[in-house]
């Protein structure tokens, strides 16, 4: 059996999620697109159900495991969106969700969980969330739904690149954050199947750069305490991950803690989007005119929008209020 | 000759601004639908060019006049949005356009008009902004393009229900804000002609309560103070407007000051989308279950997002930090 994530398996999860996701719809900006002389289409997955892309995973691994086994509980860790993602698919789909969050987690992101019907565990830190997860898991009979490191899970994600290619039919270069890589694989294996001559590059924060050592080495390096506030790309690659992207990337690109808060804020002053700081990390490179997107059509996926208010204010702030978002 | 917009003028504008104006996405929120035990279907013109769908109104009318006249210049008066759309289309258009724009003034309006190469004038108010507005017509031999009080202009922003309606096929009630009647004009023509069941309502800041009186009394009432935070609805009707939504329109909601940052708030948290003060009135009446809208299909026109971070979060800040949201 092979255990790999196939262009047809991304095909397969388009057919279960059709009906069940949300087509998510493309902007394209033309005021971004001056700042590279280039084009730049958004990929809106800010606007998904649960407000993040992970539900297209999430829900085709659970529909997956209902029709091949007799699965009546999930769990996870996760730091909220594919917890959220999980919990809305347990939901719709009969079964009952667990989701550890580790700390420190965000207070949007577990209400939203609990409002979906999921079950809620707060971790003092990753270490006691895979203590809890394996309590629950031999306690509820539960089944194991990685955030990323899960076929299915990357195949849901993949979706993604077939939906964008078919709404605007070309692409240049591709940007996404990354994070465990889940979703960076999925739209590997599609952009690559669709259109060979695409370029994917990954977008990391420099205070958790170690998707771009692991590549390099060729092995998952972990950083104990990764220092970033995207707290959805804390985590390190995954076996699953590593060798497709590996593969398939044409290079990462790292992003400072400084450009994020301004990334939010061109989004949402310029683009009336709402976004958070790990797919604020993938709209960087193009507000600093990174070289490679010059003269390009760049499309970005926007992977999610889950931030409150006050934490969005916190974040954008009075300290980038001078900064000069835009030429 | 035929002064009325007819439906065949907004099928004359669709074309006209086909590969111009955006086709804008439609969102749907099961959050929303949910507090009316309905559906919610969103037309986002938020994400139109210049940030609000005056664009399409003002390309059409200068696109008109300069297939008819020998026109260099336009001019009109405007709190942002309808200028910027204004300036934006001149600049298209190869015309110079001269915006009058009555204090208070949002800067980042200001600030955009300059980008889309428009001249900007401050006027004290709006007795003020009529008299320069003369001045700059007779001495730059400027054609006067009225920001609603012009069929062209009209059969523009039906361009809108056509689109709308092509997306998701078929509503029971649409919700659109009133200033001056424009886009209710025509979104009316274009809704009744393609739907004639289609109940429309318009949504009126309580602070700026003409339109609906207007309609009631059947002669134009302008409020001399009008008290709202919405500047693009401090607007009276005027005399092309007020019959056409006298014969059309199914009601006036009328929105409290309180409502308008609660709907910018959950725009925010909830949908991800940033839209302005003019915008959220269209909004509230879904937050409060107004009885009419119950187990309904509705559309809403979200018709800007043009507001900066810093009024966003005096507008929406603190005050409301308390308010849940939603249920």
């Amino acid at each position: 059996m092979d255990d790999g994530v196939t262009f047809s398996s991304i095909l397969e999860a388009t057919e279960g999620l059709r009906g069940v996701a949300c087509l998510t719809p493309v902007i394209s900006s033309a005021k971004l697109g001056a700042l590279i002389g280039g084009q730049v289409l958004l990929k809106c997955e800010n606007f998904q159900r649960t407000g993040a892309f992970k539900f297209r995973g999430a829900y085709h691994a659970l529909s997956r495991l209902k029709a091949s086994e007799s699965v009546k509980a999930v769990a996870t860790i996760s730091s909220g969106n594919h917890g959220q993602g999980l919990a809305l698919s347990a939901q719709l789909l009969g079964l009952s969700a667990q989701v550890i969050m580790p700390k420190p987690i965000s207070a949007l992101k577990y209400r939203a969980i609990k409002r979906y019907g999921g079950n809620v565990l707060i971790a003092e830190d990753r270490g006691s969330a895979e203590a809890m997860l394996e309590e629950v898991i031999a306690q509820q009979s539960a089944a194991y739904v990685h955030a990323f490191n899960n076929r299915h899970v990357i195949a849901g994600h993949g979706t993604i690149m077939l939906e964008f290619l078919d709404q605007i039919s070309h692409l240049d270069i591709l940007l996404a954050p990354v994070g465990g890589g889940g979703l960076l694989s999925g739209l590997c294996i599609a952009g690559h199947h669709l259109q060979p001559s695409l370029k994917i590059f990954a977008c990391e924060p420099a205070g958790a750069w170690d998707a771009e050592r692991s590549i390099r080495e060729n092995r998952i390096i972990s950083m104990p305490n990764p220092q970033t506030m995207a707290e959805g790309l804390r985590t390190s690659l995954g076996s699953q991950t590593l060798p497709i992207l590996r593969q398939h990337l044409s290079g990462v690109f790292s992003v400072s803690e400084e450009e994020i808060p301004l990334a939010m804020r061109v989004a949402f002053e310029s683009l009336d989007i709402v976004i958070e700081p790990s797919s604020a990390v993938a709209l960087a490179p193009i507000l600093r005119a990174q070289p490679e997107l010059m003269g390009q059509r760049v499309g970005v996926v926007l992977t999610g929008g889950n931030i409150d208010l006050t934490s969005f204010g916190t974040i954008v702030g009075n300290d980038t209020m001078n900064v000069r978002s835009m030429p």
